[in-house]
């Protein structure tokens, strides 16, 4: 279990911590698309799960950036926090803290789709107009971005950061992630299930599965429902492994 | 000024405050209409300003209930605090509050449309798809229909609580307020402009103008930019002696 990992550190070099000298970027939160001056599109997304890790990230050692959708959280200590509102504006904080990252976590429940056209004004409601039609287009996939070229990186020979995605599901969890973690090129994936009442979205506990490539397979760990800040931890210590090899 | 009202008050008892024996009830912060178990559509409103009327209006000494959007705001003392997520759930708990009340403000920024249908499971992106609509309903206008209900009362010569408005606009502020004052039926309404830097949404201060029927023309009150506990207390003020008339 990744909790070997920890004991042959501390053994091994007790001043050094498994993370020391290692730069960790986490994206958190939701994000909010614009349909006009005042009202958005979002999710429930708390920004617990991302806080959490860029906490543990700190006490494991890493130097960690923290690029945070609105969420009503404060940063951790030792935590650089980058505020963002959309997802345009997340990718491009990812992208420029790209080249700075050994480990790049997308933790962020980014919005997939964003309104077509953002209004100057406050619209308007028209009388007699019972219906509106909403025309949204896709969001960029941060992440997938991100991992694509970490993967043009290593296949140049120059180094790239390990990418970690998450996948937050309501049905057929481990599915859809075994095929989010081949498709978007990710080292590995935090799976979960968000319909479990109590867990995910805005709680402080959550249950879930990693996965990851080993040799020609995907080698899985299920986490069973804790606190955040321990599932971070045994999130982190996998990354790190995965980082060493 | 309605300052003078506070001062008649306190010399003719100086034990009783001016809402003494008043119920309130207030709707406030904006409301969520899910898309689909984690997306949904809302409104940058923060629900301080309904927060801030419903402390001080506890302070003039009324009974206070508070119907809450989902806001990061603790609850003020002596309040009783009702949450509500979407504008249909805030609807059920305002009627439900109509004939236990002699002042009715609404303050909430309730969505005016919401997802016309609402899955069952997160929606899945197809591969491909880059747009996607997405259809809107007109939410009920809550406080129109709350002042529909008091206007019939009245009507019939029952008693029916006095009804307070909000408008937040973002351009011709004291046109579509007056409108709004007269459409709606409603006995007073706060306009303020959110487009103004620093004020507004998530602020702490506000400005605002209140607009109420006198005799058979519309008078009006221009309130300086001012912390919003302390507008409060002058819409609190304003609605109070109308509420004595």
């Amino acid at each position: 279990t990744s909790g070997t990992v920890v004991s042959s550190h501390s053994t091994a070099a007790s001043s050094e911590l498994p993370a020391s000298g290692l730069r960790i970027t986490l994206t958190a939160g939701p994000t909010r698309e614009a349909l006009d001056p005042v009202r958005y599109l979002s999710n429930h997304s708390s920004g617990k799960m991302g806080y959490a890790l860029a906490a543990e990230a700190v006490a494991l050692g890493a130097s960690v950036r923290l690029i945070s959708g609105p969420v009503a959280l404060s940063t951790p200590a030792g935590v650089e926090r980058i505020d963002v509102e959309s997802a345009l504006e997340m990718q491009a904080a990812a992208e420029a803290a790209f080249e700075d990252s050994d480990i790049f976590i997308g933790c962020a429940a980014v919005a997939d789709f964003r309104p077509t056209e953002v209004a100057t004004h406050k619209l308007k409601k028209q009388a007699g107009e019972e219906q509106m039609q909403v025309v949204l287009t896709r969001n960029p996939d941060i992440i997938a971005g991100i991992a694509s070229r970490s993967h043009k990186y290593r296949t140049a020979g120059q180094p790239a950061p390990l990418i970690v995605g998450f996948a937050a599901e309501t049905r057929d969890v481990a599915h859809y992630a075994r095929d989010k973690l081949t498709r978007k090129r990710l080292d590995m994936i935090v799976a979960n299930d968000v319909s479990t009442p109590g867990l995910g979205f805005g709680s402080d506990s959550n249950a879930a599965t990693l996965l990851w490539h080993e040799r020609d397979s995907i080698a899985q760990q299920a986490i069973d429902a804790c606190p955040k800040f321990a599932l971070a931890r045994e999130i982190l210590l996998r990354a790190l492994t995965l980082h060493h090899h």
